[in-house]
């Protein structure tokens, strides 16, 4: 049997996926639990089925998917057939399940739920990895994220073949435009942040304009995100930075404009609608 | 200053939308909180900003946006300019808040996250409830929802017009395929189900040809589903049933094909795309 | 080894049961645990005992009284006799434990008073269906539950033979005086209710004359409750109904009225007393 | 105002009780809240209702049911006319609500559950707190509560006028048979507790028949809980134990009984069926 | 394999211990795991490892430590060489775990930081233990407990040969100056407790000078808290006393002194110490 | 009024420290509450109190011990006297509080539990702090924090003018000796984290050896940590280092020792004993 997840992948520890799924489960079972199955199935009856894609993707959620008819019955046998982060077509498998009839026709569609839904978020995610492929740009997501989902929807991030920027607002620190006029400056928010901050988290910087591009470098900021810049603009900053800073791009990234974006040599782009705007890929339960 | 929905939207209670956005300010603020927040804003300034739409669409989610900077802050004010349910234009301002300027930042994110996901959904069921406008058709939901937000996707749902199907396993009866199967044919199905079920409680039978839908017909359910059939299929379904069930079609709604599905005939057309596919609603704050 | 409940009886998930037990042995644990047992009892000490009605009634519970043993001590091995939803004579045995002996006597109390609360709730639903024999009418629970205990409540309604009524606020609309009232007449809020609520949901209407039960019928709702009315006054309105509403009585039911209200004709009676006021079945652990 | 309860029924803190009604009314409103109200009454519509007595007992429970109040809506404003504790008739108001309409209907049936379960509770306790007056014995309670509602429980306990016995497990040791057994005689038993308990727990031993009792006076405890002895023998105990220790009685305590088994002495009575088997006092909300 | 306590430590049940360390492991985990770990090393590796004292003291929190790798992991291995309340040298092991290589490095800091805390505890209690050995003096612990921990505090001042005083304000009955002024005197306050406090509730008074000692004496309270005294002060209180209560000395304990208190014939010594500044144990996992 | 805390201090969200506050209450509020304060004070007496230093040091953790009193009481009054931070000498008022007697009295040993706590962190820190004056190195924690506290702990640590490291496993990467064993050498680790890990976590390696150093330095992570080197071969880490990277050392650091490492040129020295082994700061509440 394959492994629930390809290595690279990295899937959180089912202590952090657990209570979410637990969660899903308990609003899907309301308080009088699956009526239908009940009635209708015999205690006993035994069942298989497999988990199939109903078109291409990259699929992603078996940690969670498992993890749904584990909590509805740990008899259930999971057998992984392609592991989160696998490329998967119309028609394949990605797992099979067998056990109690009930229990499997219980938990299904909150499997098929957190799996539909990250494997779309996985799926978008390879999309704009697929089309700066060849340059040296890498795919960020950001906090841009379904609330309650966020550990999941990063980790599909990875099975898509994307980079995790900040998974909160105390990881990491981002100076905006809102927090440089509050402080008085580009300078005054970097020193501020500075003399407050951990020597283990880092700091990145948004500019809008070249003009502020050259006084973040003069700070030596760990990254620097130009938000919003045109492409020759960027090309430009890419030229002044000189590989001072690591340069992330954000705004307006498609899968039709990202190729354009890579290739004026900044380092990382930023993508919200990986994680807010994706479809879900199409999974079904085959018994 | 208006209500923060409209009275037909019916916001759930704030009982069941605190905890689900405690959650996720928890979940962005992490251990250490609002760093970068703390570190560039003096502690006493004050701001004010709009919750502004940046493309037109349904707006919905003001119940949890408004809950998160309560959370933040209670201190804040928040004064809604179009409550939710609302059509908004690219440009529209649906909120104005005011306050402390950190507390603003720190629940930005969090507020914009369920407002942009939920103003998605609501959009995405009024272009269906739009494009079936002068037939008798009405848009239904699923349990195809985003895990940990149900209730919230169910009232976006409600904000674009469309309507509730079951909120869970247990508050109506779905008897499928797998069921009919394993209960010994429909009529089997059917009177176990009655045998148990509460009488308060709807049934409701999906069928895929219109052979089993004459059965069920006879066996007097409240609702049938015909899943995956045709138009033409769908209109002599129509026919068959002289009002004798609620029919609800299911299976290849989109905004193109909507329209020929309701002119059918069909009461209800369900569509799980409107909570699992919508993209988020771009909306801003705007300083 | 027999199931632990009678298929008919439905036990809820053991999801919904768990957080409930895991609550009240905390509750009986406090901070410093069963000191007597630990102080008394040798570690590794093993003992069995029986689990015994001290009086006649019909048993419920042993999904809740088997959780507390098995969260207590999963070793534990839990032997059932009569499944929940038996009838069971002074002596009956209802299961059998066996494991290591503080942890039997760690359990005991917290299992015992599930069972000995839940049994009561059956015996009494018991008591009410085994008077209507005989007729069409169906004994149905309420929402006059103990706080926290709902859904294991109406569980033991069914062990007792009974029919669930609404679980909670929102799984049917029931009209009642006020809503009425606030809504400016009965076919104003029946029309608003429609207008509302999702297709899968049924609607009950509360009446408390022959005059309101006319008005109720012409409108078609799927049940009418039909409050403190004197058996005279429900067989009238069984004969207005002629079949056109589902109609449920309630008020003033008791092992002593309940056949007379039965033989009126109306095919569900609700009582809040098989929940609020049933006395504990006595049960003990007999070492 | 009168306060929400007699001093001498010592309340329990806020923060023990909100929890516990918060998941009753999690419990009541489910995933879609109370839809009938939400569909029939006006938003802003405004009500005033009393909580009434329909039968004679001693009321307890406010502190609940204006939490539930509190809870849904804290701007509903809640009058005490007869604070928990107080000898109420038939027709006695209680309390007054007054605020939104929707509000009160939501909260009405999670408040009257507590106050109904928890004046049935202090009912049944003043009901044999009154046989034994003229008495020295007083009435206590025992762990034999309705699971989830022990703090609660113990409360209306007092509200009756009867005492509290040990909270759990852990507040006080109680040697029954079973760990007297494991221990090898009660003098063994008692200095294995003695060994290791702190100096601020009492230790009670149960015993059965007037040898034990010898045997325990010798051992000084600080209370012996006097089992399923008849009143002859409770006074034979009283005489031999001449004050040396706290005398408690319990068996076949019932409102006929206890007053007898109060005439021989003892110093506390228990019961588990002031707990257990109390029918909820009836209280209903007038608007 | 030795068990995981020593039998009179009493290790509170795993039902008390698991939510807090569960929530400890939550605290390190954060929302992405242990990322060095799962970068850096093969996903199938083992690895073994001891767990070694590198001072010599009492170990306490092997039921906490355990409990840490079995959540991270259920499959590890943890094998106990001395159980909680040994006396351990530098270089001692105290168990032994071996399993998957990651899981053993991602519990690890938080398995230490339960063991090195508890055991510090246990450490510091067995110096006064021993300090005030040939006497019949007993140490005695606070509330002064870190926030969250009571009960495991409490269980390793148990590991270090301590006696537990009250685990909170509710299991027992202490009155203190505060008290004794707002009651109106000492023999008020003892009325009023007493008048309202349970059979099975113990009563300590705490007094600074011993005229205020006789007036407790007289009032037959359980125990007599004598607060700040000096050891001659002490001694005319045991004088006085003639074991009418247990005596209980405090203030100003530490090794120094603490013998020098015992001498005076108190019974219990009570320490704040111990539990609120105990240095750590340092302990290590030794691959 | 002073706020609550110095701005440098950055105090935690409410949001993350109720929670904690919460279930420090609970644990010592039982399920009966402060009985004591219940029976002997009246009702609506009214109290202030100081919360006062009884020896020097530096106090933190008003944010906890002022949310204690708010969760028991919203009506107290809290008034800060000296923000968390500061330099406090014995007498020193640190705040005041007035309102109920009985809600001062029952939050009282909770407040003081985390004031007392927390400022002895604060204080252990400073210590550190104050013997490296001069000399360019900064005092870091570590995560051998004590379980459930460590958002107030790397608070208090920063009150003592320390600065954080990381927050848990999974905001900064950690490359110790078992992590390079596992992956083959530095180099292999290395580039396994680089090629998984976000570009905004920062990277560290623990070395023993100058030797080690050497790699490491050739590899340009952000922060090398310096393991228990003696000052002599700290030195000659910083000379070869050049500013190439971050220094941090660690081990055998105390207020004795300290300076010498500091002296040494390095950057940052870290220390777990300021979170898991300092001593209590006396605090008390004078009525």
């Amino acid at each position: 049997m394959a492994p629930i997840a390809l290595p690279h992948t990295r899937p959180p520890h089912d202590l952090l996926i657990e209570p979410i799924v637990h969660r899903a489960l308990e609003e899907d079972l309301g308080r009088a639990g699956d009526v239908t199955s009940e009635l209708t199935i015999p205690p006993e009856q035994f069942a298989s089925a497999q988990i199939v894609a109903r078109q291409a993707g990259t699929s992603a959620g078996l940690v969670a998917a498992s993890c749904a008819f584990r909590l509805i019955n740990p008899s259930i046998q999971f057998h992984v057939e392609n592991p989160d982060g696998s490329q998967v077509e119309a028609g394949t498998t990605i797992a099979a399940v067998e056990g109690n009839a009930r229990s499997l026709l219980t938990a299904e569609r909150v499997a098929l739920n957190f799996l539909g839904h990250l494997s779309g978020v996985a799926t978008a995610t390879r999309a704009l990895v697929d089309a700066v492929r060849g340059t040296n740009a890498r795919i960020v997501c950001t906090r841009k994220t379904t609330p309650g989902l966020r550990t999941l929807e990063k980790y599909a991030v990875r099975c898509g073949g994307g980079i995790n920027h900040r998974f909160g607002l105390d990881d990491a620190v981002l100076i905006k435009d809102n927090h440089v006029a509050a402080a008085g400056g580009i300078k005054a928010a970097i020193e501020r942040v500075r003399a407050g901050i951990g020597h283990m988290v880092k700091i990145e910087l948004e500019v809008d304009t070249l003009v502020q591009l050259e006084e973040a470098l003069a700070l030596e900021v760990d990254t620097i995100l130009l938000d919003n810049m045109k492409p020759d603009t960027l090309r430009q900053a890419v030229v002044l930075a000189k590989g001072r800073a690591v340069l992330e791009a954000s705004g307006g990234v498609t899968v039709a404009t990202v190729q354009a974006i890579a290739e004026t040599g900044v380092d990382y782009i930023s993508s919200g609608a990986i994680t807010h705007s994706a479809p879900n890929l199409d999974v079904a339960l085959d018994f």
